[in-house]
């Protein structure tokens, strides 16, 4: 398979002693054995593994800040590793060098339930936190299908079904710890609800990709949870009268905690996999948050709307464990494409829309990809006015592999065409860097690499990865 | 007066025919008269003016970078000025240079009703917004006290009294137009409700204060007008009854639309000012927006708290007549304070603490003032934790603004010291500069110094401001 934007024999070169150095130091948690560094040279993208030359498994930001003062000084590469869920090629060590396996620090550092905040380190993951948080009252909504890593999500500016309520990781981090190229500790701000104290590192680091430096500590918001909570599921004759049905509910400023778009194929798909009994046509699962008063009167404006569009009488999930069972299936919505064409391998596409336009490139994106020689399914955040398609392609033919990055680009050029984004919440890696020029222009770019440059002036945080 | 931070003798020197220049491109648009460089020459705060060399009134994008070009070619300063209302020196040319008048930028650029958001020139102030926007059915809620426009507004990451329901210029700007320091143009994002797409140009602009771009257009989130509002007065017996009434509405969760503290002597100030019967103690104002029902569970929600923590009955302000003069007289509460003491002038606060600290924060503070030799008034957003102290000092008496300098000064440690910031929305200017280390660290502020250094690499844009 051709990887875009890499080329054989970049790697560094590692300079003698510096494994053995890190030996040293880490014993059993610096590892070259080539099973671990295979582990740890891929994500869930389709792309081949590309190994680093070592992996360290850190546990205090001191050792981090240890391991990038080396690098810094022997201009090898460092790439942080989280929960490996990532998607479009972010660990791959193209270059090689030290991968950073964060996962180890796993521990949550401080919750404030009266400030509504908590302070995890990076390798704390979405479902962990939530176990840890759960007697204070409070959850943490932000939820990719994945069980990432705090760090990681906030790395990739990540989101998830409850952003349309809740925002995604760039409204929720309010703080970082981060270890910069050269090995110096930072925070980025403070747990002030707002502050207008110089410029937003926070923001900065959110989305970076590991390549501006290393998030060791999150410090993100809490919400109360919520006292009444109900889901339904909305089925319609077409996929244009869902979307237009979201697009209403929106414009209304309804507060739906959850509004997920599901295509024919991926309701059955969920129901083949998940073992559900789903209506076969193109649906909307909707989440409700609020008080008792206030869910209802939400479920009866949205029900108004849907209704007017075609929509079918809500299937209401009550209980919490028939909740739960939905949001898993919707979860797990890749895992269930997979199995419509089994040994096949997904391509992902992640675009996201102003709502006005979700209806059109949504259209205009099935009535293309029908054409296609591989089976394919829709799955959308809609409330954001992001979806994505899944094509499931034979991992042996490069005919179809060809097909699919035509059909994403097509995809990608049209969502930019209309004020849109390559990418909503998966981030860029090296998959979409071939994007960034048409969506940033050369001089936005341009400001990027100088941001770059002065944060790692010897590039050697996750090199290779966001610019082109 | 002493003024931090500046020292005379560093102005710019300007090079022979850089005015003429100037004036041949623009006319009468280029104005070095003496009137005109004082009036850009100073803003809301204490600090005396402090003039450009010239003043050039910029109506397109276009002619911004082509001054921005210039000033970079011959290293001249470069200050973008708005409504001039800020308050912390952020528009004195303490080294000369071109102040570029930006208030005839005042187009709206493009309503997107469907999909809530706008593009303004940044010249437009937010009244005049919510005025072109009035028959769409939706409103801009950011709301700092003065008419100020969206970009400087966008510029010192202001917020007011709708932030705690609705978030600050960091949470509502989606896209800006910025002119750099060499007179490129770019657009920061678009118009997509997240994206994953790279670094986050957007929000290293929002807060950045001129000194890294000039923002010459905006694109913010508007919201639909709420279907039902009311507003209520809840006195209370004392300061910590008023201000742990909310820190519990906020822990728990309410959607409160604002929640505004003025202490005895601010009622007392607004009733002599406004014109308003507010019994005199300390009270919070409330708005509450929703459905008709949603209004009335909040309020109750919120009646039931204050009532524990000692308030009175709620005064209803009922008619939106009657509402829009309370926060006319809220948002009037500086001139006020004015007032209290004629002659005076006023030293501004704005810190922001964890609101777990908030009571502790404004209790030890007014302990201190009370011992002050002149009289001073608290009002706050307290719902984000954000308060200000008017501190009514003597103009003639540089022992009172020495007095007012060493209150902030321990101010603004306490609120540090307790995970806050030295200021929740005002912006760092001048005055404010001497915190930037206690708050941020001497390796953040580092990373702040190379990021400036990248953008501007000549320091012309808004020199001498927000870094020590």
């Amino acid at each position: 398979m051709d990887i875009p934007h890499f080329s054989a024999g970049e790697r560094c070169v590692i300079p003698p002693g510096f494994i053995e150095a890190l030996q040293q130091r880490f014993g059993a948690r610096c590892s070259s054995a080539q099973a671990v560094r295979e582990h740890h040279g891929r994500d869930e993208s389709p792309y081949p593994t590309m190994p680093p030359d070592a992996v360290v498994y850190a546990e205090t930001t001191e050792e981090v800040a240890w391991v990038a003062r080396l690098c810094h000084e022997s201009r090898v590469p460092l790439i942080p590793y989280g929960a490996g869920s990532s998607i479009e090629g972010h660990l791959l060590a193209i270059r090689g060098g030290i991968t950073l396996d964060l996962s180890g620090m796993n521990r949550v550092v401080a919750v404030n339930a009266e400030d509504l905040t908590v302070t995890v380190q990076a390798g704390v993951t979405r479902k962990q936190l939530n176990e840890e948080i759960r007697d204070t009252g409070l959850f943490f909504p932000i939820d990719p299908g994945a069980d990432a890593s705090l760090g990681g999500m906030a790395a990739t500016r990540a989101s998830g079904t409850n952003a349309v309520r809740y925002g995604t990781m760039r409204e929720n981090v309010m703080n970082l710890k981060v270890v910069t190229a050269d090995g110096r500790i930072i925070e980025t701000a403070n747990r002030a609800r707002k502050s207008s104290a110089g410029y937003d590192l926070t923001h900065i680091f959110v989305g970076s990709e590991g390549t501006l430096g290393i998030i060791t500590e999150v410090t993100v918001r809490l919400y109360p949870q919520p006292e009444a909570i109900s889901a339904a599921i909305c089925n319609f004759p077409d996929l244009d009268a869902a979307v237009n049905s979201v697009i209403e509910i929106i414009q209304m400023g309804i507060p739906v905690a959850r509004v997920e778009f599901l295509d024919n194929a991926a309701v059955k798909a969920t129901n083949a996999y998940s073992k559900l009994g789903l209506r076969e046509s193109p649906l909307l699962l909707f989440e409700f948050h609020g008080s008792p008063a206030g869910v209802k009167e939400q479920a009866v404006a949205v029900q108004e709307i849907t209704r007017e569009h075609g929509g079918m009488d809500f299937d209401w999930a009550e209980r919490p464990e028939d909740r739960s069972r939905l949001w898993t299936a919707r979860h797990n919505a890749l895992f269930a494409g997979l199995q419509l064409r089994p040994g096949s391998r997904a391509s992902t596409t992640d675009v996201c829309v102003p709502i006005s336009r979700l209806a059109e490139c949504v259209s205009a994106t099935a009535q293309e990809l029908d054409r296609a020689s591989f089976p394919y399914m829709i799955v959308g955040h809609v409330g954001d006015g992001n979806f994505h398609v899944l094509m499931l392609i034979d991992p042996d033919s490069p005919e179809q592999w060809e097909e699919s990055e035509r059909l994403n680009r097509r995809l990608v050029r049209r969502a930019i065409d209309m004020d849109g984004t390559c990418t909503g919440e998966h981030g860029i890696g090296l998959h979409k860097k071939e994007f960034m020029l048409a969506e940033h222009g050369q001089d936005a770019l341009d400001l990027m690499r100088a941001l770059k440059l002065a944060f790692d002036p010897h590039n050697i945080l996750n090199p290779g990865k966001i610019l082109p």
